[in-house]
């Protein structure tokens, strides 16, 4: 998506460890109307996937994730981080580690929001080791829902998430895909078949 | 504003201590389509009053506040929640103390996301004891910031946050308010002026 391809050369900062910082308006100040740009992309992109319900996680993918459910006028429900999960009668839940600030957290979402004729459409900001969107997997394996699709705001290919949709064999659309970070530059796949 | 009240009654609950759950559609499970049409109200209302900026909490403000920001064409910040701060340099902080957890949590923005000429309208999704609304307050005036107004989804009157503001002198605007509960009933202060 070349108008957020643009905002990332213009706004992110490429830190140490490969760390792409976006919070000029992605992750802490939110620009809504390039949120529903990407919403609308999603929509687009998904059109014909069958979306009864789009799943994220708070509290990042929750911005891409309601403008996308705006744009295909399906709920959203968004899974809550905890550091530990106590009465979970009511809940599924997964484990996820985080490799940037190397915890664990516990996601979950109440039972009665996932139905087993689902079909979800997972949403989430960034996509690196992809250990997010495998707690949704997991969550939603417990619920017994069918997965319609992966979508995600910037992915970067060169780490391994990429390899963990695919070896399920769910469909994966990325609004950015970020190739490699030369110094503080940021190359998108998009510049290899523009060439 | 007729339609969320009429969401609140078909699917809210209310629980012992006067707390009223509304997981499937506001901070849960998440109605992108009713979320626009508040984000459309709160512009509308607060359409003359300078707006530059929309500051919320995270993760149940971000919804209602990136709607708005969508309608009024302005970014959106949301203040992190955090269990204790570090590396505070670069961050406005400010405690928050939760009635329904009784925890204290602290909450920060970067301070490049908050200029000194900027008029910052603070979205909630529930006021009760104005406690969130209160941190926010003390952000913006570190940030030596003017408050535009307070806007929030559903507002329990009966309890201290409503005079909070009031006695600061800032303008509030609530798109349902809770005069009472009686037993598991709902009543709102436009049942009065229906009257």
């Amino acid at each position: 998506m070349r108008e957020l391809e643009e905002r990332i050369l213009k706004d992110g900062r490429v830190l140490p460890g490969e760390v792409l910082k976006v919070d000029g308006f992605l992750n802490h100040q939110v620009d809504p109307d390039l949120m529903f740009a990407m919403g609308t992309e999603f929509a687009h992109l998904f059109q014909d996937a069958g979306v009864t319900k789009i799943l994220t996680v708070e509290s990042s993918g929750i911005a891409p994730a309601v403008m996308a459910g705006l744009a295909m006028h399906v709920p959203v429900v968004f899974a809550r981080k905890h550091k530990s999960v106590t009465l979970i009668d009511d809940l599924y839940t997964a484990e996820v580690y985080s490799y940037t600030k190397k915890t664990s957290n516990h996601i979950s979402i109440a039972k009665k929001f996932l139905q087993a004729d689902d079909q979800v459409l997972l949403i989430d900001d960034f996509l690196a080791n992809g250990q997010a969107v495998q707690g949704m997997f997991e969550i939603c394996d417990k619920a017994h829902v069918k997965i319609a699709g992966v979508g995600i705001v910037i992915e970067k290919v060169f780490q391994t998430g990429h390899q963990l949709i695919a070896d399920r064999g769910v469909r994966l659309e990325s609004l950015a895909q970020i190739t490699s970070f030369d110094g503080d530059r940021v190359h998108f796949a998009s510049e290899d078949t523009q060439a």
